[in-house]
C-alpha cells in the first residue's frame, strides 16, 4: 500500500481562525485510490519550517502533496523549497509564460515582473492546468517519489486534484493499487478498555488486517481495514474477524458502517411502524433534537414534553405530586410515571423518560451530580434503568440522551 | 515572541473524515498569550512518525503541545515516544494510581492493568487534572523548552488548557508577553454584506485597530483588536469605534465578548425574575437544548412542548383542529395558538412557538422548505413573524431557533 504525506501553507491555517479543508478533501481522495495519508504538516510562509516539512514528507512517504504557497509573491515559497529538497532546478517554461501575458493583457493589466515565477519549473515536472485561477500546480516522478505541488483556495485545489492529478495517478500507479475493504463496529455500554480487553484474544488471528479503537462521546468504535487483494480471502477474513469480535461485545454493538444510534433506532421504529414520545428533564430537549436531525422523522415521532419543572411533570405527565415529594423528580418512580404517563396521553407505542441532575450544581451525598433514571414504556410494562455518569454537564446530558435511545433499541432489537 | 508546534495525534484524523478542530483552538487561544504557532503536524499512532513529528516541533518551537494518543491503549504512544524524545524515563506515581483505581472502584468495574500507563510521568512533569474524562495531561520544562501533553476528545482538551494550561504558561512566560485587547460586536438579523456596508465609512478612523469579520449560523461579529500599548488611548480609540460600530448597528447588535445570544436571554429573563416556555415544532428540541446547556437554566425556564405531531399540538397546546385544517399547520395562526396556548396553560411570563418546514422534503409551491413562523406570547399581546432560510434543515433549524431568542431578546430589551 503507497503512502501519503500532506503539507498544508499558508500562515493564515496557524492563527486559529481557519479550518484546513483542503488536507481533509486530499486525504478522503487518496484514499479511494488505496493510498493511506500517514501524516500532515501545515506550515507558514517560512522557508526553514517548509523545508522541515518537505524532508520529512520524502523521508516517510510515497506521495507528498502540498497545498499552498504557489501564488506570485515574495512569500510564496512552496515551489522553489520543494525544487531545492527534490535536487530540481527550476526553468522558464515559454508556453506557461505566454499563458500568463496572455492572461494579463486581456485583462489590460500590466504584468508585474515576479509573476514570471508562476511559469517556472523542474524540466521533468508536467504542469498541472488551474481552471480557477492564475497559479499552475505540479507533478514531478523523482527517485521513486511523487511531488504533487497545488495551489491553496479550496475551489482550485479540488478542481486541479480531480481533473489533473487523479487520472495521473491512476496511471503511475496502474491498476493494481491496492484497495481497502473496511468495517465499523460500534459499541455503547463498554469502556474503550473494556474492548480492548475482550478484543485481546482475537488480535492473533487478525493478521493483515488493521484494527484501531476510537472512543467518543460513550461509544467506542472497532475500525478494521485490510487490504483488498481482488480473492476472496481478505473479505472473508474481515467478515470472520467481525464476526468473532461481535461475539465477544454481545448486545453492546449497535451499528456498523456509517448507521449512527439514532438511525438504528429510526429504522427499527420504522420497520415496525411503531411511534415513540419522549419526556426530557435534564436532557432538556437534546434527545428530541437528536430524534429530529433525521429528515423524515415525523413519520415515527410523535413528539415530546420538556419537563423542566416539576410542574410540567405533573401539568403534561401526569406525575402525582405524592411521588414528588416522597421520592423527589430524580428517581425511579419520577422516571416511571413520567414514561407511563407520556405514552398514555400521547397514544404511542414506545415513550422514553429522563430525568437527572446534570450539574454542575444541585447534586447532593444521595443524589450526586451524574445520576440519571430512564425509563421506557411500552405496551405492556417499563424497564428502569439507573445511570451514573461523571465528567460534567454536556457529557451527562450526551449519555443519558444515548442511553434512553439505546434502551429502547435493545428493546426492539432483543 | 514565543514560538509553539503543535502535534495532533490520531489515526482517524488521517482518514478524510474528521477536521482537527482541537489545532484551531489551540493556535487561537496561544495567540492570546502572544504565542506564535508556526507549525502543525497531525500523525497517525506510529511510533516513528510520532518521533518525527516530535523532533520537528522540538527543534523548532519553545512550547510543543500534543492533543491525543494519552488513553490506556496500546496504540496510545504520546507520552511515551515525546519523553523519549526529551530525554526523560516514565516513572509510576501512585496518587495518579489511586486515582485511576477510584474512578474504576466507583464505577464497580474492574481496572485492567493497561490503565496504569495513564499514571505514569516523568520525575519533573506536572501532571494536568483531566475533569472530563480518565486520562490526565502533562506538563514539563525541561532543557529551555515546554512539552505539553493533552488528550484528543475536544470537551478534555478544552478544558484542560483553560484550566491547567494557561495559567502555567502564563506563569512561565512572566507578564512581558504583549497583550492586545479585543472588542467582539455580535450581530444577529444582518448579513456579512449589510454589516460591511454599513461599517465602509468608519475604516478610514480606525487607524491601529484590525478589524475583522467573521460570519457563522446566522450571526455577525465584527472582530476589534488593538495592541494595549498600557496608555489610554488604545482602549479609547477601542471605546470611541465600538460605540460608531454599535450605533450603526442598531438594535441588531445583541451582544458583545463572551455573551451568547442565549446567555444574554438568560440573563435578561433573570433580571426580571420572569419564567419562559417553549413549544417548538420543525426544531424539535433544539431551542430547549440550547436553553438548557447553560447550567442554572431550570431558574427562568419551566419546560416545552415537542409539538412534532398535530395531535401533540392540539392536545398539549390547545391549538384548534379548525385552525389547523383551515390554515395548516405552518401558519401565523398556529404559531400564535401555540405561544397563547402554552403561555396560558403553563402559567409563564413568556412563551415562545415555532413551526415551520425544516425539509428537505415537505414543502410546497405555497409553502417553501424554509418557511418558518415564530412567535412571542406575552402579558397583554402576542407578536408573530414570517422568516424564510434556504441553506438546508441544519442551518433552517439552527436560525429558527435564534429567531425565536432574538425575538425575546427584543422583547425585553426595547
Amino acid at each position: 500500500m503507497k503512502n501519503a504525506y500532506i503539507i498544508s501553507t499558508g500562515t493564515e491555517l496557524l492563527l486559529g481562525t481557519t479550518q484546513d479543508s483542503n488536507s481533509v478533501f486530499l486525504a478522503s481522495k487518496l484514499m479511494e485510490l488505496g493510498i493511506r495519508v500517514i501524516g500532515k504538516s501545515t506550515v507558514g510562509d517560512n522557508h526553514e519550517q517548509l523545508r522541515r516539512a518537505f524532508t520529512v514528507g520524502i523521508e516517510s512517504a510515497d506521495v507528498i502533496i502540498s497545498t499552498g504557497g504557489l501564488g506570485p509573491t515574495f512569500d510564496d515559497l512552496t515551489k522553489i523549497v520543494a525544487c531545492e529538497i527534490m535536487g530540481c532546478r527550476l526553468e522558464l517554461r515559454t508556453v506557461e509564460e505566454q499563458k500568463l501575458r496572455h492572461y494579463f493583457a486581456s485583462r489590460n493589466r500590466p504584468m508585474p515582473d515576479i509573476n514570471l515565477r508562476q511559469a517556472m519549473f523542474p524540466v521533468d515536472a508536467k504542469v498541472l492546468k488551474n481552471t480557477q485561477g492564475t497559479a499552475p500546480g505540479m507533478y514531478l516522478c523523482k527517485n521513486g517519489k511523487i511531488l504533487i505541488l497545488l495551489p491553496g483556495p479550496p475551489r482550485e485545489m479540488t478542481n486541479m486534484y480531480l481533473n489533473e492529478v487523479e487520472p495521473l495517478l491512476k496511471k503511475d500507479f496502474g491498476y493494481d493499487m491496492p484497495k481497502v475493504i473496511r468495517k465499523n463496529i460500534k459499541i455503547l455500554g463498554l469502556g474503550e478498555s473494556q474492548v480492548e480487553e475482550r478484543l485481546s484474544e482475537l488480535m492473533n488471528c487478525s493478521e493483515g488486517c488493521s484494527i484501531a479503537l476510537l472512543a467518543a462521546d460513550g461509544e467506542v468504535h472497532i475500525c478494521l481495514a485490510i487490504e483488498d487483494t481482488g480473492a476472496h480471502s481478505s473479505l472473508d477474513l474481515l467478515n470472520d474477524l467481525t464476526a468473532k469480535m461481535v461475539e465477544k461485545m454481545g448486545k453492546n454493538v449497535f451499528a456498523y458502517d456509517d448507521e449512527t444510534l439514532v438511525s438504528k433506532v429510526a429504522r427499527l421504529l420504522m420497520e415496525r411502524g411503531s411511534h415513540l414520545a419522549v419526556a426530557e428533564s435534564c436532557t432538556g430537549g437534546l434527545l428530541s433534537k437528536i430524534i429530529t436531525d433525521i429528515p423524515g422523522s415525523s413519520a415515527y415521532f410523535w413528539g415530546g414534553v420538556i419537563s423542566y419543572s416539576n410542574a410540567a411533570k405533573q401539568l403534561w405527565l401526569g406525575v402525582k405530586e405524592e411521588t414528588l415529594l416522597r421520592y423527589g423528580a430524580v428517581s425511579p418512580e419520577t422516571a416511571r410515571e413520567m414514561a407511563e404517563g407520556l405514552r398514555q396521553s400521547a397514544g404511542t407505542d414506545f415513550a422514553l423518560s429522563i430525568t437527572g441532575i446534570a450539574g454542575p450544581d444541585g447534586g447532593s451525598t444521595d443524589k450526586p451530580v451524574g445520576l440519571v433514571y430512564i425509563a421506557l414504556a411500552f405496551e405492556g410494562g417499563c424497564e428502569v434503568r439507573e445511570l451514573k455518569f461523571g465528567n460534567g454537564r454536556d457529557f451527562i446530558r450526551i449519555l443519558s440522551a444515548k442511553s434512553a435511545l439505546d434502551l429502547l433499541r435493545r428493546h426492539m432489537e432483543y
